[in-house]
């Protein structure tokens, strides 16, 4: 798996559509619990939240759907930093089955740190955050990817 | 509103998080609401899915998120077809918020046809279907987008 691992979740019957496997947009969901347990490592958490009125706000998410996932799997997924800045972080999800050895989705998320208060504007992550983006950057951004990344969607012959 | 008409639905209670506003996973599962909406106008409905046992994977999503949604709101989700091969759909949708002006999120999706008996793998759309899609895409592949496009992510000076 490349990246460190960060979430772990059982996939709920209420996950699973009409074609029998895991919702696409619940991948999405998975994603975004994924996020909040990375929010949690980098000091991002409620307790953070509630001091300081800072958050995170998505802009993007771009998803990679590999191979279906059932009612019965466990999903593990791991997480790389592919880039930071003074307001914004650009990681990369990579989702597996338990127990699987080729991924069963790839995820890229850019998020943006927000002060919601007096009004929601961008705001510098504090130093130890930045801190702590960085070592999990160094960590992780050489990684490979074990599937696609972004692009930009087009139909071209495959 | 750049495209036609596809979806609307209320904001569900469920759906707002500790930012106290539609979480991102959510806009994906209103995309996905969508695009069972368009599978239902392309004659790819319940009763074609019983009858052929074909149905539409999910390759890609990308999302763009622009502005919150809150509680309160109604989304409409209006659709364009961007492309289309004998197998493949790649389509955009644009979610709004009922009597706002400005679209809260941007999203385009790669669909893939698939049969999923006797085992699962692609397969052509039936000449009905490509028809409707046909005239789908020269209904809307003109009309221009009101937010960003699918991209490949990095982060870049702003």
């Amino acid at each position: 798996m490349a990246g460190v691992m960060i979430h772990r979740t059982r996939v709920s019957h209420d996950w699973i559509d009409y074609n029998g496997h895991l919702r696409d947009a619940y991948y999405a969901l998975i994603v975004s619990a994924a996020t909040d347990a990375l929010m949690d490592r980098l000091q991002l958490d409620a307790a953070y939240r509630e001091r300081t009125h800072c958050t995170l706000y998505t802009l993007e998410m771009h998803l990679n759907f590999l191979r279906e996932i059932q009612e019965r799997d466990t999903v593990t997924v791991a997480v790389r930093v592919l880039g930071a800045d003074p307001k914004r972080l650009h990681v990369a999800f990579e989702l597996s089955r338990e127990g699987a050895d080729e991924p069963a989705a790839t995820a890229e998320v850019l998020l943006l740190h927000v002060a919601q208060m007096p009004k929601v504007s961008a705001a510098p992550f504090p130093p130890e955050v930045s801190a702590a983006i960085s070592a999990l950057k160094d960590e992780t951004a050489g990684m490979a990817s074990a599937g696609p990344l972004s692009r930009r969607m087009e139909l071209t012959r495959r």
